[in-house]
């Protein structure tokens, strides 16, 4: 039995650097050879990042990727890596965009999966399965591949897949099967959702025994805008043995020695799932798929003393899922677009605290300037818990008053109730802006998924900002990860911030609870109206009172005006207020008729 | 020969309003009733809007649809009407959507058509080709259907067809030769594009020819967030003659009497085209479409004297074109969100002269808003001209100087250059959101899409604003609407705010030619980049400078975070800054290695 020794490359990419990306290739694929590694495999359209989205409609972009993998084969030789088989995802296409009125946009462009050997590229793939949900359109960008791509390499017939194959049953692992592969390999870019990891152990072993094989499953690690990958590669037997397993939101190289059936072992392969038809098959034939074979001659890994095990990583806890997200899809945000810093305002409120720790988490406090900007109605101690949490983090602090500013507009206009509110929010918004122009700052936003889905916050001011690491977490949620994270070594949140009433301080003694349900019977609402895309009839039946379900769900449907204008922040649930939340700004459709 | 009347009800639908979109029906259908029609056809999706977006993952938004087409049928009949053949849009479903992560969402739901007849729905057809590109997410929501309805109604064989279904050879048409149909009903919500008229004659001449029938063709009219629908309903044979043709962006019943084919003339339809195999019949066998026949008496129409010929509307000039669609776009954004008035800050430039007169035009100068909002800057010949302006059409208008606001900020903080320019649009941004929350109004903002495109804006200063009437409009086209709109009755834009250099007025003497290349150099590069999708080779060889191509390109590129939280404006191009250009704002691809 041949044992190959494999490297899954759980590493980030960025859209559009395809020379970056290149270079990260290069280096990764360096260190597998070193590591002794026969194979390295990185993730889906790690040449071009993902998900590239309307990009791949220019033709000047796809010709980039196609040349780019051509280069990276040659350069991985030039290297003296041409005896490594290094499996990189990109995008291709079968020739120029079709673009007339009765064509489909898209036509012939590929998420394309390359072996690279020997300096070139010695075999591609094009992904079977296209993902169109959440935050996917890919039927939009890419025409389905319909051949299953296997290499024999090093005496093993090895299959490559991409992602959403490993979704959907029947298809490409099954093809797999018949062609008798000892391993399925499958790169992806599989974003992070909440408790997702659970998800995908028993995925991969139920494809893993769909195929009869085998499954090296090698994720992203990252953030690209509203999207976080979390990594989380692994290997896992036909038999539902997981074999190692990397970490969540790092990159690494899982090395592992895989003992793998010879190809040659299996002559009969092809008739022995034939006589046992799965149910998948006849959605599969319908492709009409056929099996390509490329093969390769590997050097097989010199027998060594340290025999590879890439060892299980364990699971981290749920907040320490959602903070590591947050703070990848804040530090990825920031560096992949050059900021040098963030500002926002700190009001000694939760939602500010929680974002300057995890800004503070991401880019050290140097990089980190927060602004109290006192209003008449703030009371003292918000201002001294802004400022405890400064000196407790490190980073930088002033205070702006507003008063002056918002007595400039009083003077001049004739203002009163929500509109005085809401100017208060604004001239916040124009300072951190002005601060952020002068001193080259991004803004963020720190309104959280609750404030959002209810349209509680004032557009123009408080949602101001060019990323919102809360905009998906609930107001529950942000209490839970404070708590959690003051317990990550010392404290940075002070813990009045964390138990007094939330208020906005827009007007005297104003608290949330004047105009908004307790937020532990708010986001169990709103959970199930925009994460699970339940009815009015359906939240009464789970328990919710009826009044407060009629409430809830038309100030959502009412602010989807507001959200349209929103900054991106990273995705950990269901559904975001972004790619994966599509709703018309006018829409009368009111859930019992209000 | 029998000879049907028919109807085409191009009339304006709201999504969600299923109560009040039904009540149209019932409304539209009595008068076509009253002409003696004996079939009346509705748009795509009538009864729920268009489009719908992610409301169909809410199962008790179908349901919702789907009684309300049982009640709709049963209402036609109580109101006498059950003798006349309706067709309209709605959603339909197989069943309760898929939400488990293996299955597709959107599972089972249908884009359909159904035939209300004698109180009930008497056939159904779902839509077989769904588009997925440009605006269209339909592959995300629906499954396509797979066989043809057949009505055989007045003794005439009706095949039922949906919009993309015209739009590709092959499919629905084919079927309906092979069924020997004699009239072909396309029912539509085909969204406005310029010149988009003159592509769809000789589209549906194609498919009529297709088809051997004669294809009755009925488009929507109004406007949903981003999109208009702009009507133009026609009838046209299979020799390609043009027999009726409604007008544009007007709501109107168009009444024809059609001599067609009786159904039982040709006894073997079927094998006449089988002997003559379209080149496209492959492509449409791989859905196995099943034909499926509903039979229906229908009264002949009583002959008489008033032959119906609904005659054919002229074509509209291209100015005239746009400019209804940005009207029709700003009245129905306004009007089906129910705001009563407008508001918006009037320089007296181009920009904002044009998005006045277009809000006159829209809904009256009583709705209409307009704040001269001079700083130390502002020219006087500015003012005048936007008094001037205000005095033509008869809107209300108001000064509101920023200075004194604008120095509260300088007195606070130490602010140069950029910031102190930004500075002011914000004052003038928390302006008009003040006067918007006081007074009720919808603030609108009004820059063009040039300046969208290269992000020659203040994010939350002139950016401000919940509707964008010139969003999709280049600045060499604002111009050229401002002057025809100038012909048509009392010109409403002073001649100077035509002729003058365009300025932003935030500094002395300040010029957009400072900053930017003229907007007849600029334009066409933005259309080669934008709407075309053409890299910097492509641009560079179709004639434009290679400098500033790539300061261009820069521009757009780093403009995407703006546009990100821009407001929606009606869609006139064929790539507006929307639901059709979708790229990330993390995106370091740069043409030319810029």
């Amino acid at each position: 039995m041949p044992t190959l020794r494999i490297a899954l490359a759980q590493v980030n990419s960025t859209v559009g650097d395809i020379a970056g990306n290149s270079a990260a290739v290069r280096r990764w694929s360096r260190e597998a050879a070193e590591a002794g590694a026969q194979l390295v495999a990185f993730p889906e359209m790690m040449l071009t990042g993902y998900p590239i989205e309307d990009l791949v409609f220019r033709d000047s972009f796809v010709a980039a990727s196609r040349a780019g993998v051509d280069q990276l084969a040659a350069d991985l030789a030039a290297d003296g890596l041409g005896d490594l088989a290094v499996v990189v995802g990109y995008v291709d296409a079968d020739g120029p965009a079709a673009t007339s009125a009765e064509a489909t946009p898209g036509r012939g462009r590929r998420d394309a999966s390359a072996l690279l050997f020997g300096g070139k590229v010695a075999a591609r793939y094009f992904k079977h399965h296209l993902p169109n949900y959440g935050v996917f359109d890919e039927d939009r960008y890419f025409e389905p591949g319909d051949s299953l791509t296997v290499v024999r390499f090093g005496g093993v017939d090895v299959a490559l897949t991409v992602c959403e194959d490993i979704w959907q049953a029947g298809g490409p692992f099954t093809a797999a099967r018949r062609a008798g592969a000892g391993l399925v390999l499958n790169i992806n870019a599989s974003p992070y959702e909440l408790n997702k990891d659970d998800v995908r152990l028993p995925l991969v072993m139920r494809r893993a025994a769909e195929a009869g094989a085998t499954v090296a499953y090698v994720n992203a690690v990252g953030a690209q805008d509203e999207l976080v990958f979390d990594g989380d590669s692994m290997i896992v037997t036909a038999h539902g043995e997981l074999l190692t397993r990397a970490g969540q939101f790092t990159e690494e190289l899982l090395i592992h020695d895989l003992p793998l059936p010879a190809a040659d072992a299996q002559p009969n392969k092809a008739e022995k799932t034939d006589a046992a038809p799965l149910p998948i098959v006849e959605q599969w034939i319908s492709h009409d798929m056929e099996i390509e074979r490329v093969s390769l001659a590997a050097e097989p890994h010199p027998s060594r003393r340290d025999k590879r095990d890439g060892g299980v990583a364990d699971r981290i806890a749920d907040e320490a899922e959602v903070w590591s997200a947050l703070v990848l899809g804040l530090r990825d945000y920031v560096n992949k677009n050059g900021f040098r810093s963030v500002i926002f305002g700190l009001s000694g409120g939760i939602d500010s605290a929680v974002v300057a720790a995890i800004a503070v988490d991401a880019l050290g406090p140097s990089r980190v300037f927060a602004v109290s900007m006192p209003s008449g109605y703030s009371s003292a101690h918000s201002r001294d818990d802004a400022a405890e949490l400064a000196k407790r983090t490190g980073i930088d602090y002033r205070t702006e008053p507003i008063q002056p500013m918002v007595d400039g507009f009083l003077a001049n206009m004739a203002l009163s109730g929500l509109a005085v509110e809401n100017l208060q929010a604004r001239v916040r918004g124009v300072i951190l802006m002005a601060l952020s122009n002068q001193e080259g700052h991004l803004v963020l936003t720190t309104g959280n998924k609750s404030e959002l889905a209810v349209g509680y916050s004032t557009l123009y001011g408080d949602s101001v900002g060019g990323f919102n690491p809360l905009k998906d977490v609930p107001k529950t949620m942000v209490w839970q990860l404070a708590r959690w994270r003051n317990t990550q070594g010392d404290p940075p949140i002070p813990e009045n911030s964390i138990t007094k009433a939330p208020s906005a301080e827009l007007r005297p003694d104003q608290k949330d609870s004047d105009s908004l349900p307790d937020y532990a019977v708010l986001d169990p609402i709103i959970k199930g109206y925009v994460d699970d895309d339940l009815g009015r009839d359906a939240l009464i039946e789970a328990g919710n009172d009826p009044a407060l379900v009629d409430r809830v769900l038309r100030l959502v449907d009412l602010a989807e005006y507001k959200r349209r204008q929103s900054a991106p922040g990273p995705k950990i649930s269901g559904k975001a207020f972004g790619r994966d939340r599509r709703l018309p700004i006018t829409n009368r459709f009111r859930e019992g008729g209000l």
